[in-house]
This record gives structure tokens, C-alpha cells and sequence, in this order.
């Protein structure tokens, strides 16, 4: 196996000595098809019709905007133009995302030790499917054309199983279907869903990632859509700007949910990381649930220690999009208050508009 | 008028030397009824009639306790359980709450300058009613008997108007006709609504707020019932410790919402306060509102400054329930980083269970 971290981190505009002995891992890697037709030979042929009738119908909040991908990478769009086909559902002004564009406009230009491939965001509305058996064929459609576009091929690259938590036997079954592959190194749950996370319901997906020594990734996204709850506890708001902001409602309240349902005692070798939500909410829900657990812990008698301590041992956080504090100093006040050393990992969400660099 | 703050600060338990020359304002103090039917005389026939055949039916989450008051304050339930009449409504269980309670329990061991009434969160399910009228005449109803039982009596009282958010006209028309009153503070609007804030639906009640030089206070509440989106984005948490952690999801998209859809702009006076809702919370949103107005502003032209300054001039935090950091230090950071001297408003909330003392 290869050494990572044995390339000095360098990159563009960087003026100091490049740093020895630091590998990056990124823990968030949107590689995404062209178009979905794309995935049609890796449905059955009843799914194929499916596709080809009715389309895929991912239900997403109405004011996210369709493309979010970087403008500095949007030299390909000509070349991506002649590559997406009349009517079939992509669009041309997207840019053509393989993996050697991946090595040339990320991994090599950063050094990236080990990337983590997470699909692409508006792709996880399959998991507010109305049919979960459908949303159940689109993951292993979409994993098997992963596999065959991008894996094996670069050792740099590695994959998180898409699974829609919609139907946790058919997750569960996805799972062993691929778990044993060495360039698995997690598996994907996106994190709109009916219910939160700690719910029983979801307690096979679970164990089926501990017995797999697998992380779950969680990723904000599907979301929106028919049947799914609106973003905030008072309805919908009118402005993207305003939809960025319940990320970490989503992400608090599965953390929460994890830690009070006992899912950590019931799982105690399962992590958890919680991916493109902003960061510093944790730190009052780590707070508050300590002091309320302290008054209100004859609901939850399975806890035996501090619900922080759960935190800070199974959840992680992923770094992007970073708070910009006001001033520099509360960074690291930020990241003391987080156990930043304990729970932060670092994700790019490379190749969208908001991504960050190492 | 009384000087405010001419009491030196002292208290039980206190060691110090007391703190001269300065006034407590105490933003959050729950009176309640002994038992619904006291509404009766403050009610039309018509809705004397609906209270007596069909109950209050206010919606609440199913897993908030009933009683959540002091249990140090129950030497008054012998009393009470003799005030109670049978089928009213009451709970014996509850102490008897007057204003003598107020004054002996609360204002005066902690010496408090000023107290603002703001009703029984149980209560604010009215804004959740499916029939705006009743919600309404409820409105009115506790205002007239606030007015009887709890004013005119203590210079330290005074009122906030309880308004329903789910008709603004009428809202205003309650707001238009207890203004005057020189007891009347502020205006409350349970934060557990359809649609955030920021709204334009709501707009005629901030303009009549802001023509009376009256300040919004919003407690958490009136959220659950069958006319309610979920507490969380993704569904209903199972245990209270839970849905405590939700709390800052309402406050904090109340609050986006304002800021984003430009009421400060349009009601450069008014003030808005957001209370039992913890604190910390207000850290993130003004430093993600900051950093992604600056690529989105485009959405929001009519935003002529940062968010958090908007955030800042506009909306007040209440104190309780006070987060407790990890260490000493943290609380102020967290204090500098929330610019509580402009934003945080102290809020005892007596006489419930986890009330903070000055």
C-alpha cells in the first residue's frame, strides 16, 4: 500500500515552506454522471422505462439554485456541450466531470492524499422517493456505474456506497453487496429524511456499517421535495440565503436523535460524520444537552455518560463551509469549544461554488 | 414616575457586597390562570359557550410535561386545590399563581425593578388554532383579565399584549386598543407559526408595533398541534431533551427571515426580541449571514448593510435558558462573540422548572 502524507503539502499562492509528513483526506468529493441516462445500463429493464418515462423526479427545496459549481472551472463547458445528448435530462451548460478532471483540477493541484467520493447532492433526493424500491435501484445504478467510471483507477480514490434510508433491509443488503471492495471507506446517507436518524427505524443500517468497520457520511441534501417536512419549524423560507441556514438544523437534530436513542451504546464502535452543515452549532448543542441531561435523564436512563462525550467519541464534523468569525482569535476559540482536534475532518466540496481549500 | 435601580442588588445566598445603582429588568415572567374558565367573563356569549362545550384544545408537542414549574414553589397546593372548582379545567397540582405569589416568590427576594408579564406558554397554543377568531377572542379575553388581576396594582408589573400572529388585522386591532395603557410593554407573539417572520403577511403587525414604539417579544411556543410543521426538518424527536434542542432552529429561523426579507429596512424602529431559546445560537447565523450575503446579496437588494449588523441593532436575545460552557473563560467568549451588551436581554422565566436567577 502506497505512503500517504509522503508528499510535501504545497499548493498555488502558497508562500511558506511546504509542510512534511501532513496527509489531506477529503472527506467530500461531489463526482456526478453527465446525465442520467448515463445510469441506464445498470438498471433493470423495468427501471430503464422507468427512467425513460417518467424521469427521475428528485424532489428539492424550490430555491436552491440547479448548477452551484465553480465559474473558474467552467473552461470545459464547450467540450461538455457536445458530450450531453438531446433530451437526455443533462445540462449542457454543466461542465464534463470525470475523474481526470478530478486530477487535474483537484487532487493533483492540492496534493490530496486520499479523496472521498460522495455523489452528487441534487442526486440524493432519491432518498424522498415515494417508492423505495426505486430509490433502492437508482443507488445501486449509480454505485455500479461509480465503480466502473471512476474506481480502480486511481488509488488516491475512494468511495462512500450510496444507500437511501427510505428502506433500511434494501441499505442493509447494498452494504454487504460492496462493503468487501478496498476502495470502499463508507457509506453515503443523505441527511433529509421523515425522521431522525436515532430512530429504531434506522438501527439496521447501522449495525450493518459497524459490522463493516464502515463510517456512515452523512451529506446535507434530499431534502425538499413531496414528502419531506418544510426546512424550518415554521415553514418555508423565501430566500436561498435563508435555506443555507437550517443546514444545521438538520444536522443538530440527527446528532441529537443518535445520542439521546442510545444508538452509540446500542453501536459503540459506529462514527458518524455530518457533512456540509456548518460547524459551531455543535458546540451549544454539545452544552445544552449536557445541562439538560443532567435535570431530564430519566428519559434516556440507556446514556451512561455526558451526551457530549458521545459526541465528541462518534460524531464527526465536516469542515465545509467553514465559519468566517469575526475576528481571527474566535477561530480558535471556535475550534477549542468544538474539540476541533476530536471531531473536525476535513471536506472540500470540490467542485462547488462554496467549497474550500485546504 | 419611581427611579428604577434605587434598591441595592442583593439576594439569598449572596456574599458580596450588593450592587448599587443598577436596575433589573426582568423580561420573562409567566402569569397564568388557575384554571381556563377564568376567561369566562372576558368572553362574548358566543365564545363563552365554545370555551364551556368544546375546551381549549390548544396543541402542544406530545412530549412536554404538563407542570414544568418550581418544585420549591409547591407550598402553595393545598390552597389551591381548594380554589380549583371541579370540571373548570384547573390542575390542582398547580399552585395558585397571583400577584402576591409574584411579589413574595419573585420580585420581591431578588429585588427586581421591573417585571414583564408574559402569559403561560401553555396558553400560546391559541396561535396554532385553526380558527383565527377564536384565537382571537382568546387574545383579548387574557389581556381583560390581565388587566383586572394583574395591573395597576405594582409599578414594577407591567404587560406585554398577547397577540395571534395567525390573523394580523386582528392583531392589530388589539395592539390599537391596549397601546395606550401606560403598563403596556411590549407586544408577544408565540415563535411556533407557519411561516417565518420575515413574511409579508405579518408585516401589518410590525408596523403597528413599531407606530406604537412597542417592542415584539416572541417566546418559544404555540409550535406542535395539528396545524404545525415538525419541530425538526426531519421529523418528530422522541424524548423532551430532544425537542428542547429545536428551540434555537425556531429563534434562529424567525430571525434569518427577518433580516433576509428586509423588515428592518422597512421598520428601522422596531426591536425584536426572541426569548427562551438559549443564546449560542445567534453566533453562527450572524457569521454564515455575513459571509454568504456577500455571494448572494443579489437575491436581497434591499439589504443595504451586513446582516449581523441588522442582527445587532434590531434583535435582543433573552438570557435563559444561559448555556453553560465547559469552562469559565468560554462564557465570556461566547458573550464577545454574541455582542451580548447590545443583544442579550435577562429573562428569569418564573416560575418554571429551569428559571435563572438574576
Amino acid at each position: 500500500m502506497r505512503q500517504i502524507g509522503s508528499t510535501p503539502v504545497t499548493a498555488p499562492g502558497w508562500t511558506a515552506k511546504p509542510k512534511e509528513g501532513i496527509a489531506i483526506v477529503d472527506c467530500d468529493v461531489h463526482h456526478n454522471f453527465r446525465h442520467p441516462t448515463q445510469l441506464l445500463p445498470y438498471l433493470s429493464k423495468f427501471y430503464q422505462e422507468h427512467l425513460l418515462d417518467q424521469g427521475l423526479h428528485l424532489g428539492g427545496y424550490p430555491n436552491i439554485p440547479i448548477r452551484s459549481n465553480r465559474v473558474d472551472l467552467k473552461g470545459r463547458v464547450e467540450e461538455a456541450i457536445e458530450s450531453t445528448p438531446k433530451n437526455s435530462g443533462g445540462d449542457p451548460r454543466d461542465f464534463n466531470f470525470t475523474l481526470e478532471f478530478l486530477q487535474d483540477e483537484h487532487l493533483d493541484v492540492w496534493n490530496i492524499d486520499v479523496a472521498l467520493l460522495t455523489g452528487p447532492p441534487p442526486f440524493y433526493g432519491y432518498s424522498g422517493l415515494p417508492d423505495p424500491d426505486w430509490a433502492a435501484a437508482l443507488c445501486r445504478a449509480f454505485n455500479d456505474w461509480t465503480i466502473e467510471h471512476w474506481l480502480d483507477r486511481d488509488e488516491r480514490v475512494v468511495n462512500a456506497i450510496l444507500v437511501s434510508p427510505s428502506d433500511p433491509p434494501q441499505a442493509v443488503e447494498e452494504i454487504n453487496r460492496l462493503a468487501h471492495r478496498k476502495d470502499t471507506a463508507a457509506v453515503m446517507v443523505p441527511m433529509g429524511t421523515s425522521r431522525p436518524f436515532g430512530n429504531r427505524f434506522y438501527h439496521p443500517i447501522w449495525e450493518a456499517c459497524e459490522a463493516h468497520g464502515l463510517p456512515v457520511v452523512s451529506h446535507i441534501g434530499g431534502g425538499g421535495g413531496a414528502t419531506r417536512n418544510t426546512p424550518t419549524p415554521v415553514g418555508h423560507p423565501t430566500y436561498y440565503m435563508e435555506s443555507r441556514m437550517s443546514r444545521p438544523y438538520v444536522a443538530s437534530s440527527h446528532a441529537t436523535s443518535l445520542i439521546c436513542e442510545g444508538v452509540f451504546e446500542k453501536f459503540p464502535n459506529l462514527k458518524f460524520a455530518l457533512i456540509e452543515v456548518q460547524q459551531m452549532w455543535a458546540v451549544p448543542v454539545m452544552w445544552h444537552l449536557d445541562t439538560d441531561w443532567k435535570a431530564l435523564r430519566d428519559q434516556t436512563p440507556w446514556l451512561k455518560r455526558l451526551p457530549s462525550e458521545y459526541f465528541r467519541e462518534h460524531i464527526r464534523i465536516g469542515s465545509q463551509p467553514m465559519h468566517e468569525p469575526e475576528k481571527p482569535e474566535q477561530m480558535y476559540q471556535m475550534l477549542e469549544m468544538l474539540h476541533a482536534d476530536e471531531t473536525l475532518i476535513f471536506c472540500s466540496d470540490f467542485p462547488h461554488f462554496d467549497w474550500n481549500d485546504p
